[in-house]
C-alpha cells in the first residue's frame, strides 16, 4: 500500500482534472498509473512534475527513445521496480525490442562494475581528461 | 593518491602487454589510461574486465553511441568522477554534441527526481505493468 | 520472509526482556515491532541500536518530530520500505500532518535531482563555500 | 573541472540574466554560484531547476530551515559534496545552529545504519503498519 | 514477475544448456536458479557472467567463504533482496554460522553509518594515508 | 576542508581526551585521525561511535580481518575514500596482502554487476531460497 491513497479519477476536479486529461491525450492511454494517482495528492508537485516531464523527455537532440533508454539505465541502477517497469514498458512503446533491453540490462550491468572498480582502486583523472 | 599505482606501459610484458597493446590500436589512442594501468596491477581483472567491456560496448541492436550515453548515465548516478569524464569524452568520439550532453543531464536529473518520488509514496505497480 | 524469523516477546528473557519492556514503555505501544524482534536474535546489536537511537533521537537543539522528518528523508533516499513506514508512523505521532509530509517528498525529490545536476556536470565548489 | 564552463555572469543576456537577476535578489546575494552559472549552458534547465526549488523550498506547512535541513541530510546520504556545503551554507543563513549541524549528521548516521540492518536482514513490515 | 521470463531447463539446447549443466554440476544443486534462467534469455550474458563469476569466486588468498561474505556485504549494502537471499544460502554451504552471519550484518551497519558521518562532515584524508 | 574543524589533540579535556588516549592505545599510533578528531566537535557522537565501532570490530565468530575486509567493501560500494583509504591501511596492518585486496576489489565489483543484473530484470527470488 501507498503512503497515500491514489485519487480515483472519477474525483478530480480542476487542476487536478484539467493534467489528468492531458495525461491520457498525450501518453494516449485511457487510464492514469498510479504514480500520478498518488502525485494527485498534491497538486503542486503534480503539475510540476508533468511540465518538466514533459519538457525533459520532448525530442531534442536525442530522440525520444534514447531517452526514455536512459530514464530506464537510471532506473535499474536505482533499483526502483515501479519505474522500471513503467519506464521498460514506455521505451517498447517507443520501438524498444527485446534485444535492445538485453543490450541495455547488459551495458547498466558492466558500468555498475566498472564505476566500483574505479571507486575501489580510487583511480586518478587522467591529464589528458580534466 | 590510487591505492595501487598503476604501471607504466614501459614495464609490462606478456598478457599485460598483449591486452595494451589492443586498447591502444582498437581505441587509437597513444596513451593507456589510468584506469587500465590500475589494473594491470590484477592482470586477470584487467583481461576479463577488457574482454567484457568490448563484448558490452559492441554494436548490435543499439548503436555505440546510444551504449556509451547508457554508460554515462548509470556512472552520473553513481557521482562516479573518473567514470563521468572518461566516458563523456568517449561519447563525444562517438558523436555526442554539447546539446545531447545536456539532454542527458536534463534525463539523468529527472529520472533521480521521480525514482524517488515513486520510492517516497511507496507507489503500487500498477496492474497493466504486471 | 527475514533472514532470522523475529523473536516472540513470550519467549524473551534477561536483556532482551529489559529491552524489549523499555521500548513498549519509552514508545507507548503494546507490541514490538518486527525491527526490534529480528535485532534481538543478536542481543548486543539489539542494546547498541536502541540506545544510541535513544541518544541520537532525543530532543536537542533539533526538536524530536524534525529528527524523525531527517529519518524519513533518509529512508526515502535509500528506498528502505520498512523505514519509511516506520518512520513516517512515528513522525505523524510526533505532528506531522498530510501537509507536511507532501512537502517533504517534494524536498526529498528534488534534492535527488539536483544531486545528480550537481555531479552530472561535476560543479566546482564555489570559493566562497570552502 | 566541470563539464561545462560556468557561464560568466558578464555575458549573459535575455533568459538567463533574468534568472541570474532573481537568483540574487531572492537570495541576497552578489555573486551567482557555480551551480547556477553551470546550469546556465542549458538554459531551459536553468529556469526550470530554479522556478522548482523555489516552489519547493518556499515556506509552508514546513519552515524554510525545516525543508533546507531535509535537503542537506538528502545531499549527506547521497555523498554530494558541493550540495552538503552550499545547503548547509544556506541552512546556516536560515539559522541552523552549530548544534543543529551536529545532531542532524547524528540523525543522518544513524538512519542510514538501521536502513541498512533492516535490509540486511530482510525485515517484514508489521501488520500495523501496512 | 520478472521483466523476460525465466527459460524453463527443458527448453535449453547449445550454449546454454552446457552452462546449465556446469551451473548444477559445480554448484551440486539439481534445479537452475531463476537468475541463471533469467539470463538464459541473453546467452552471451548468462556465459560472461557465469564464467567471470568462476574466475573472481574461486579459492586465491583468500578463501571461498570470505569472498562470500564479501558478497553479501555488498548486496546488502545495495538492499537486493534476491542477492542477499542467494549469496546468505551460498555462503550457509560454504561454513557461515547464525553468529557469523548476525557479526556480518552488524559490520555492514556500522560501515554505512560512519561512511555517512565521514561524508556529512566531509572528513579530510590524513596524510599519513595519502 | 571538512565541515567542522578537527580539534587538535593538545585542547582537549575531560571525556575527549579520555577517548584519545583510548584511540592511540588500542589502535597503536601516536596521532589521532582526522575522523575522530573532527567527531571531537560532538563528544557524545565521538563516544558512541568509538563504543559502537570497539564492539562491532571485535573478534567474535569473525576474525578481525575477515570484518575489516567487509567494512572495505561496504566503503568501496558507498565510494567513500576516506573510509576506502583507512579501512585499506587497518586490513594491511591486521594482514591483508596485496594480492587479498586485489581478489576483494574484484569481488565488489562483480558484486555490483550481478546486483544489478539482477534488480534490472527484476529476477524473482526462487521457491526454495524463501
Amino acid at each position: 500500500m501507498p503512503l497515500l491513497k491514489p485519487i480515483s479519477e472519477k474525483n478530480v476536479t480542476g487542476k487536478v482534472k484539467k493534467i489528468f486529461t492531458e495525461i491520457k491525450k498525450t501518453r494516449k492511454i485511457s487510464k492514469i498509473p498510479n504514480f500520478w494517482r498518488t502525485l494527485a495528492n498534491d497538486p503542486q508537485t503534480l503539475e510540476r512534475t508533468w511540465r518538466s516531464l514533459q519538457e525533459v523527455m520532448a525530442k531534442g537532440s536525442l530522440d525520444v527513445l534514447t531517452k526514455e533508454l536512459i530514464y530506464v539505465a537510471v532506473s535499474m541502477t536505482n533499483s526502483c521496480e515501479y519505474c522500471i517497469r513503467s519506464h521498460t514498458a514506455a521505451a517498447r512503446k517507443k520501438g524498444m525490442s527485446e534485444d535492445m533491453l538485453k543490450e541495455l540490462v547488459a551495458v547498466v550491468g558492466m558500468a555498475n562494475e566498472t564505476n566500483r572498480l574505479v571507486e575501489s582502486y580510487q583511480v586518478e583523472v587522467d591529464e589528458f581528461l580534466r
